[in-house]
């Protein structure tokens, strides 16, 4: 097992935060998260919790808040349809009866209403959190109160974090044979500690660019033992997950950080890709006077179709009022952007990595830091100029938004599917390979991609029948 | 002073709270009370509290969140800039050096930058709230540190919020000669306790609607014993308020209170007004299928013109998403209504008052209320639907968004610029009576309004300078 | 009559145009005038012609083209529900029996159904032409074979004008009681030549600017002798001319002259008043980048908050590919701008007035002029460059689009309410004053008012049930 | 070569109407035909012309025209900077010196800019027409009267639509090297009756869908002897044709043919691909109120989030004013929805063929048509009621509206540089294949790709420096 050499040990951090997933440790805030006072110092690990049934099979911060995460819940239900219908539908015939489905993904309510319909489809499910910061606390105790065995806080430390998953996978009398995963810690887990688990794994759905990446790595290496589904690559996910949720996301993200008047305002946004695009419709809609920074060609005149002066960054830098990148390259805005700006630009990043604006070169002496609000930095200049810097050059969309619940209702969706179709596949259908959604419509003709296709038009099905509603 | 019995006497708290302005007691949230854990339950009146530098001429719930608060005010001094180009343009000049005022308004951070800009301009100050729910402790505490007496803390009873006016008023050496009032409580209590002020009194400035017509009820009998400036209908006020404001506030506050996906949902939007106008043109824009119900018809006709389509609200009300009133009518939403709204509807108001949803219908036996987050309730029908209501039929904007500092900053450089005007008026400019901003230019004639139109020049001069940088 | 000296007398020219009204010579195209070879240089004064029902009481350039204006009539009533709803509805009662109206206006398919309304409500009509261009012959033609005594024809001289609206005023055994007219040309010619008309008159219906303002002279000097409707001031004609029908006559004009792609396209549009609003909402939804000039802070303001830069003409007259000016004010446009644009730069009027671009400073002995289409001329430079000026500076909509017909059908219903009202009204109820529409509801309060705010109501609601239906 | 038996021969109509390109004989109009009176009867093969230098190797229709067929090319050179630019910068070096180029496109203004920028570049042309209707007789004119061998006429009966090819391709002392073909009947005359001319011949350009398919037949058969560029499947090409293309072109053809004001009517269109995104994004950026058809659920869920809302045709047929085809299907609007429609009720197509509108169903002797204008009938049923019906139902775009110089000018710059590449490809650079431009950054590796994507970034780099200078 050669390719696992780089996963953790227990010996040392270094190697450990080497393996953890890219995305397990970026920061990670929910608007939702009213309850987190730090006040308690115990570690959950320490504590003894039980339910209201007696059950203590499960690890949260507080359990006392499962009412008010309950109402999270209950809110999330409101948007997310698709799922609700899935699970009155399915409900009779019980298509996930018998299946065991260890899951790994941020633990918060719409991931919670993706776990309870599982257990509403026949499904047993033990949980843990694929990022350390973006547990909302409620909803872990909401999972624990409603018996789900669920092993999640916010603000876990590395060593807690595997401790948690390793809690959901290594349970005396309890296999897994199925695999929800976000980011493949999970799946790596099990490859390095619990091989033989694989026996009877049926399949892995996985979510993230990243752990789809470490499954086809596994998948060319020949060490790909079940299938698995591609989820991240689906046209719903995709196409929601960048325009139509960076449309609604980067106006909400700015308003609660800086609470900035959209009218009027100059904006240039770094790149034209689907996340540009969204970003520059909100923006535009809304009455700001929007510019773009664009390398590819074909992009660019699709700005300039749509209205936007293309323009360099060095030629607007000094007039704009906020600047917005979504590139996916490094150092976009540099130290000398930086400089020119003027006082109280709005600098945030909605790009791929959190790469895109130079931070680093702002961690120097002779600027000074003040933290003004959660995630919102004003970094001051010798000549007193603020520039107004968002979430440290992080996304902006995952620390200063909320995902909206109908986005996050399609992605779960798509998850619950992959589950009901791996957990149900008679012998032979899948090889040990991943498998991807159709990208469009008849894009593909083997047999398999016909069966994945239909999975796909039942999915787009119920959302069709729902949006048409 | 017969027009006075509707006011305030010590001995009843009934008659109390029917003279307090309406709008005093409106609730009032703003995103950034990050501060205001319930947990000091002493009254601050009761408390013993000094700034920096010994002083405590002033009370609030506490003076050690100074530091927070100077933080807020400097954010929002990024979105002022005409007031803090004013006040760096008439520092040296000092225009209000010997004015003395007294005022009554919103404690938050874009009042703060008013009230030193006023300071910096050469006033002294003293400052009470107008709303018993809307300070923000931070701010007031920001202002107490650097030397402002300022009266406010967030929760303060009916009997707090006279003891706060009187405090402010009632100095021994020192006595107000210009009154920035925002509802008219201010200048009724000197009315009422101290009319001998008024001869010192070189002026009123006035926002709000209630306050304003107070000022003309009072002129109308012949009362008014010094020149008024109204400030609510200046054209800029007046546009901001509703049609650009309410463009942004309407998807921040639902936002911020469901994170509902503007995208696909249809939504029914009551009146098509300036505030309808503002709300319908955002959510279209961010995809939402938008329906208008408006009985005027050049309202209709405009609405039709802008690609909506006119409907009543019986025919809609089965299928759509979400329920926006503004018309400023009563019971545009009834209990009819109501019940046959489908699950997970959101219902709010945007309207003048908190009467255009039939609220007092919900509060009946068969239907459960869940309160699931602040100024977010389910109303829960015996089938189990759920219509999701906001800030319990109140204005959401005030409710539950923030509204931009740059709207704020329009007001607030009006009222500076107003109490200017007055303050330095010569001997006979101005009559005992209350003088409107011209709507539009050109629209008057007299001498008068000549000046003001002078005064009005140099704000939207402000403001283009500003915008067209 | 000192009035009236101003007015034209047989003997010269040139007195008699200086009293014509202004907008009876502008040029006019209609896009449907497409049977007008000028193969034929008969005057039609000199013809003789009759119907298929042998009548020869009308003058029209050729009786042949019936059929084909026929269609053009037909096509014009698919958009005018609303006349063609109050033909329906009052042609039972014939609320217009005995009336006998006397008509000046534009001669077009959407005139031709307003008179052929007014027939079928019980009225006699003739009819002339307001303007010595606009006729469209064919139209014209249908009419008098359908039995209207119509007299005009496109390109009448100043002398034919005047004919024809004589031959429709003096003839014997038929005496009008009603008059509607357009610029005021026929008014004034009954002043003139035949007082004691008005002895019959019930009421003027006039619906130009300029005779409206003719109207408003004679009230003044107190020689108005019947009452006058002031069609011209409605709230619903002012929206409709300028805002909504801008928005849509922007493209037609630009897309028709110079088929022009809008994508991408820097424009400059001069005055951001309705006009401009509706052309700049228009191109910035084409994918146009839009900028404006202003000199009224409200509306730079307003332009800033929409989402457009503003900036000052010589900012960006080197870059930009179209100059669209609509301030009202006189060479906006100047020969200094004219020289600095740019190879190809399109340039065109939607103002008040002929007079924004300064068209005269281009007609110098350096600069070559060349047609390159009807209403399209390139003017070049020395050194080659061209720029494109549309309609030789005079208005783009009128010259080079058509205006919709459903905006022609608000004024045209307005218009027929108008008459049937004034022919109706009981002895008293109007005076010889100009009455004008009420601008918005609940303005005014008189008696008068409210039964003009009947009639208001009466097309609105019309238009209202159309557009909602 | 049996794979030509399809193909015509001299001695049938009927076989030669089979071989004919489909789009050959499309109808097609310009809003530029201003000359094409018919009152010339004599067949332009039978006249005798020379051009003012006395030449008469061209065959048009007359060429006293050619004055005004200039303008015509001049005003499509002030939108065609890149091809212009193109021009300028390889005018030096000659790219195409030698190369003889016979060509078959629409002879249109823009057409002739191609032309003449090749003929700039150094080659030598021969051209005819690939529709016998959509020749701007004036264009030809100018071309012959500039010295192109131009055989072309609007009008042309397919026998001399292969005359006209024939004159091209065959003449003494002349032999192309080069074709350049839309439609591929070009290339189909030389394959059938001069196939020795493929021995000189160094490639060919295809602009159509259909001429491209008929290439790939010819490869898949072995029978392609040249090596031939697909125009068709740029990027480019394909977003201008369809999104930003139709965006302008559905309102500049309703409005040319029609009239119709936009702003409140209820739109349908069915299909929401490329063309049904632009016509409803400028449709309903104008003000209408649009619904959507649509099958396939991805493009549903991307209507639904732009805020369409997503309607079978049934449930809207009987309230809209406009229906508009874009699905690519045959009879989308069968009878029965024409049956149901609303008086006056306007129905077009914007699709890919002339069959998604059942027209042949209304050829029924209980209705009666109507020509009212060109390309306008109008259907009247038994009771009177009208529906509009534009073209005929076929493609609303090429009939009725222009399509934008710019678009074309994308076109025809590809094509020269695609000219340019192949005449200039060092042997075996290019086999007899057929090549296809990359329809995405990076899609493709092999060493031609590399080479083809030089060229791509050649033309998007001269639109990209074109549309942001």
């Amino acid at each position: 097992m050669q390719e696992f050499t780089k996963f953790p040990t227990k010996t040392g951090r270094r190697s450990l935060s080497r393996s953890i997933s890219q995305s397990s440790t970026d920061s990670y805030s929910s608007a939702a998260s009213y309850t987190d006072s730090s006040d308690d110092e115990v570690s959950p690990r320490e504590k003894q919790q039980t339910n209201s049934k007696g059950s203590s099979n499960f690890c949260v911060k507080n359990i006392k808040q499962a009412e008010f995460g309950r109402r999270e819940i209950e809110i999330a239900e409101q948007d997310m349809s698709a799922l609700i219908s899935l699970r009155k539908r399915a409900q009779g015939e019980k298509p996930l009866a018998g299946a065991k489905i260890v899951g790994c993904t941020h633990i918060t309510a719409q991931t919670a209403v993706l776990i309870e319909t599982l257990c509403a489809l026949g499904a047993q499910c033990r949980w843990s959190a694929c990022n350390i910061y973006s547990t909302q606390n409620e909803v872990a105790a909401a999972l624990a109160e409603a018996g789900v065995a669920v092993f999640a806080w916010k603000g876990e430390s590395e060593d807690d974090f595997w401790w948690c998953i390793d809690r959901c996978v290594n349970m005396d009398g309890w296999q897994a044979n199925m695999i929800l995963d976000d980011g493949g810690d999970l799946t790596h887990w099990v490859y390095k500690k619990y091989p033989n688990v694989f026996k009877k794994i049926r399949g892995i759905v996985e979510e993230s660019v990243t752990g789809v990446h470490r499954l086809y790595q596994l998948s060319k290496a020949g060490k790909l033992c079940v299938p698995a589904m591609n989820v991240n690559d689906s046209v719903t996910k995709q196409k929601f997950d960048n325009l139509y949720c960076c449309r609604e996301s980067i106006l909400d993200g700015l308003k609660r950080t800086t609470d900035v008047m959209f009218g009027g305002k100059q904006v240039v946004v770094c790149g034209y890709g689907e996340v540009g695009k969204g970003c520059c419709a909100a923006l535009k809609a809304l009455g700001a006077i929007v510019y773009i920074t664009e390398i590819d060609p074909i992009c660019a005149l699709q700005a300039c179709m749509d209205g936007f002066r293309v323009v360099k960054l060095n030629e607007v830098i000094r007039q704009v009022d906020v600047v917005i990148t979504c590139t996916g390259n490094k150092n976009v805005v540099t130290r000398e952007h930086l400089d020119r700006m003027k006082n109280s630009c709005i600098v945030c990043n909605m790009g791929h990595s959190n790469t895109e604006i130079d931070v680093t070169s702002l961690r120097t002496p002779e600027l000074t830091w003040e933290r003004v609000r959660s995630q919102v930095d004003h970094v001051i200049w010798p000549d007193g100029k603020r520039v107004v810097l968002l979430a440290e050059g992080r996304l902006l969309n995952l620390s200063c938004s909320t995902v909206p619940t109908f986005v996050l209702s399609i992605t779960a969706t798509t998850q619950a599917l992959a589950l009901i179709e791996l957990y149900n596949a008679p012998e032979g259908r899948y090889k040990q390979d991943v498998y991807l959604l159709p990208k469009k419509m008849g894009e593909t003709s083997p047999r398999e991609s016909r069966i994945l296709k239909e999975i796909f038009f039942k999915i787009t099905f119920i959302f069709f029948l729902f949006l048409s509603s």
